[in-house]
């Protein structure tokens, strides 16, 4: 692959990306809002830009094979709030692909596109959209993008519906942490299998109380390695007992099930960075 | 019922739904872009409003008990054309609703929501989204938006997805046709039906041809009246053999699923009023 | 048929089902507790008798082709108090049907044995228990038992799943609603279906808003021909608006999914009897 | 349209089918084995020919616009009997409709293709294949070879899926049976719907005991009006109880799936030709 | 946990639980109809109490934080001989769980409460019951019950639908296995789960051969270890050619399946007692 | 096992069965149009036999307990060629079977079965038929003889659905390859699994990529232990970007999908033959 665009790579995920990204291709370009993200990994460039212009995106994604997309807010927020960036932005990377040739969008939508679904529901990728929150209805609108832009654009397009990529604090992430090699993984797969269509998968490890199901994904060969049953005791232990009539606790989106609509502060109040520091 | 709000008052449908929703309520309220409307059915009061107002939906929906939102761009058109009075407005009305503690929203949701399935699939109305245009992606946007309103903010809703509310001129229309009365018998089982909690059904008469599966949505006793199968013999004459390799033949959002994005003056291109006059 | 037995003939239903029972048969044999249940139709003949007493049973079925078991409680109540008429009474009627070689059941089961699915869930006659009461648990008990004695003893058996078979004077009714007529041509065609195996068939009127799915039982060919439609709007209009968080409102088994379990009276409180008196 | 041609023109439903497929089109070219087929109805010409010669299909389907395929041997014999009319027959039919451009095969298909499901089994058109006999054999081919032809070369299909085109005299054709005049709507409407694809579907009446399900089939518009409820009583009274171990009774298939492979005379044995003589 | 409740502590599963139960709270209370059952573990007390007494159950269930339901008789017997453990037991154990406040039942189901379901079905844990003896009535029985004390009042339940918990000494057991280790880690995921609801979940080993689908369970997060592969070769080398006409050898309920209903029995005649002696 | 005969003992899948099934009985008789094969393994004898003689084929299997039935054209080919080896080959190997008491056909069926699916579609061994080429077309055709020898005369049958048996060559194959060792376990579970009625399984190794659900014959015990992986990134790198819009990278079939029908000559253009020698 010759060139690939990562966008969102100043967040917590895509900065994580950056590596193992440039490494599959000849030139990985990678934006976000800030003026400069360091030092930049062999292969890589740094381009800041603003997911809301579609012009920008347009012309970033010129000459691009596949891109990347993890830019957006990450936590709810008030709709207003979230309708440039989570949802504009994401008619702009489509639309920039789709005017430049761009085979493919490998998209960060996340679990909370379905989040209002009980967990006792082993739900497959075809579930219908439940979300649970703004940040969720986001996910939705772009899955539905490009399921469209793919039926009538014959962009391909890969989406992540990622679950819990965090340290695992509580109980709820037993089922649903996605370690980061297997996020790695996972984009990798969504980027080296040869024909992709337009195809949604979960992204969660190989924990023993994984809630969903990647039956359908299955081509696309992700085979998480790790297992969050090793935290199972000590998170259970310090938690205790669970209220099983509140949907933050029965529920596949956890606390934003539970959250009002437009709170922001949900997905950060409970993560812990523990990425492995290079 | 004492008050009823209707959007898009002034549009095709929604000027057709005027006088029998007066009926079923002590105050009808119907809005739209309009300065004015003409004349007014006994009980019924005209408020010129733009749904892109968050404001003024608010003050709208005042002491409603449900709100019959038919108000949008009723054609295909770029995203950016869509993005207010669509996307926005949606939201908006949903919004209001629920900090007025409006009981309901009943939507005209639209078959171009899930266009892109294949006719030869008999769509319940749970299938996956499957949009055939913007038009159509913005229907998907307020389903998922209506599904979530529900499940946190307990405000009903039930959509509509209507097939092709026109005079049947073409072969498609033998199947996806939706008669006023049929439309009408509709929207008054959305609103009489005691408890709907958040419910999707299709507009369709009963063609004898008609291709969409309503059975999940039983319980709303939709039972339509009207069959297009008269009209059969005269259209398909006229039309002669059908492309099959044609999606806008193939899928059920009709032209919409072959259209390029964004083109607008689908919808209006074979739409010929044939209401009766009053 | 020469000989068909009715157990429950005193009670409301049963005492219904006398007089057509007479006529597909050259006796029937009608049975209840009650000493004596007055005049008899043709060809009848009553016997008082406990279900609760196997040998009473073996004795009541001896040369039966037939037996159509409506005894029971028609009612919720503690668990200890159901123990014999309903659970009991079912086995000792199975077994009874077994020595004598009874050819099939026909057997009074009710909603209430998948009381607790959601009203907007289109539940087919294969949706998997969910008892409401302890009288729908009874439900569940017997048709387990039927499926069983077919599967290991070739009894055939029908189980008639009855909605309400009372007049329309509550909401859920208007798409409950079984009237006296259907319930008669339900159990005619329960008994001249040549062959049945063990089935399951939900007894509701031809309603406008019947919630349950008979389309399994298709092969049985009950097609009902009353609709409570005509009771709608009267009934709507004296109930108001309904509670969207109250089981009773949102579930297939109505009262009975919000009562407290163990209450006697729940079945009893809504029926006004408007049979047609001969 | 221009040309139809009807196989098997000589046959017992073929025969019934020459008159009203002669008015759907400007040229009926029927064909069969016998040299002569008596008078011929307005715009038909009759052609002698035999299904086993791939040249004599080629010539005959030149300039056909569709072909309907009754020909074959209408009941259960010897695998090495049906080769030749019954399987390679229908490849020719195909094949011929391929070189020549035909847009569409309706093929006379039969229950036979599945006829060892149970019959309490509601069984849809997409139900797996499941024959009881070779007749049911070779059905099963032809639909296969027809999904094929539509993949790979475009040919469109309507498998009609007969269950008992025939006199109602026993107590399985109360629910199986197809009205002559229903025959001849399934037909037509197997002609006139514009884009058919690969399709399937039941031909049984409207009758209360039909025991398969149409419903993916629906938009080909198939409203059948004859009921065979008329005959039930008076042929379940003559039938008298019957055996439910015995396959012929439990399965869709009736005597063809309790019959041995091989042995001809299934199907004529109960036929009686009630067709309104003209 | 503070105190957890295990009935059946005398039987030859339940026996085997009592140490590992010991260490996962700070009270084991174990309870059988013996008057002593010898040695106790740490924390562990013993209570002999029968079933069939509400009183009884209430008491001990005092103060209880989950119960786990292994007492019954375990094997096919005679319905009235079953009626009072197995029931009326049953009943009493939920319902004295629900006057005490405790949490959550644990139960030893079965296989056999759908026994019945064909072994080339891979049934899931929504499959309906179909039950093939008394025994497994009981089960089915047990499984309605605890869905409704869930949906009516709120008392969780986890059904542990146990294949055969026994040596591997015939052919059904190499796919039927559930090896002592592995029910034990059954039972904890059942237990420390934090929120189950109502949930059913096959018990079975890894075995290469396990005929059932816990999909739907995937969230209580067993994973079992053991695999009964190792004695398939010489278990079919003994048993020689099976009948596959005998429903014994068809069904998932085994010898169950196959047996006269009440003959007690079935269940310990192959049952060697292969527990590693501590 | 006294007999096994194994068809197309010398073409490149069988000859690598026979060692193998040499040691699972007592006699081996291998069989294929050769005269000879050369070398035999202990307990094998050979037998030049053409598959399309039914009386070769019953002389064949006198006394035989199973078959493995690998023997026809191993491509595409016009169907007049496959004609006799792969359709009346395989009816005369049933046919034989059921005449000498043969107790099961295990059977080399294919993905071309089903190779029209899309791939992105995770099909179960229930998927509807959809053959992609003639070749498909007779294993099609053999599956549904399997299905009625069962139902109709209780031969046993395993179709083993081969995905691709040979080298990994090309993108597709990272999914689809079976390893020479797994085919060997598939054959050999489908010989010793005590009992199978009529079973399919798809044939593939336990690629991270295999793209169908073996879920339905869980119970057949087939555990796969090589993974194609291990190839990936050489041939994806060597292949470049696919083609998205070609049915051979969409679709199960591969190029057997895209291929025009009665094209020889695909099969064999990627088969590099792999086999250790011995």
């Amino acid at each position: 692959m010759k060139k690939l665009v990562l966008t969102g790579a100043a967040g917590r995920l895509g900065s994580y990306l950056r590596e193992p990204l440039s490494k599959m291709c000849e030139e990985l370009v990678s934006t976000d809002l800030a003026e400069d993200i360091g030092k930049l990994y062999p292969g890589e460039r740094y381009v800041a830009a603003n997911l809301e212009s579609l012009d920008a995106m347009v012309d970033l994604l010129a000459g691009a094979d596949m891109v990347v997309h993890f830019g957006a807010i990450g936590d709810e927020a008030p709709f207003e709030t979230l309708l440039g960036p989570n949802f504009i932005g994401a008619y702009n990377v489509w639309e920039a692909a789709y005017r430049n040739g761009v085979r493919r969008v490998v998209y960060a939508s996340s679990i909370h596109a379905v989040g209002m679904h009980p967990k006792t529901d082993f739900i497959g990728t075809d579930a219908p959209h439940r979300p649970d929150t703004f940040y969720g209805l986001a996910k939705c609108f772009a899955e539905d993008l490009a399921s469209m832009y793919w039926d009538k654009r014959q962009v391909e397009a890969v989406c992540l519906r990622i679950l819990s990529c965090a340290q695992v604090t509580n109980p709820r992430a037993v089922g649903s942490w996605l370690s980061y090699d297997d996020l790695i993984q996972l984009v990798q797969r969504a980027i080296d299998t040869p024909v992709t269509g337009f195809s949604v998968i979960y992204g969660v490890s190989n924990n023993d109380r994984a809630p969903v199901d990647n039956a359908k994904a299955a081509f696309l060969g992700y085979r998480p390695k790790d297992n969050a049953e090793q935290f199972a005791e000590a998170v259970f232990a310090e938690a205790g007992p669970l209220d099983h009539q509140d949907p933050g606790n029965m529920c596949h989106g956890g606390p934003f099930a539970s959250v009002e609509l437009g709170n922001s502060g949900v997905a950060t109040m409970n993560i812990v960075d523990d990425r492995k520091k290079t």
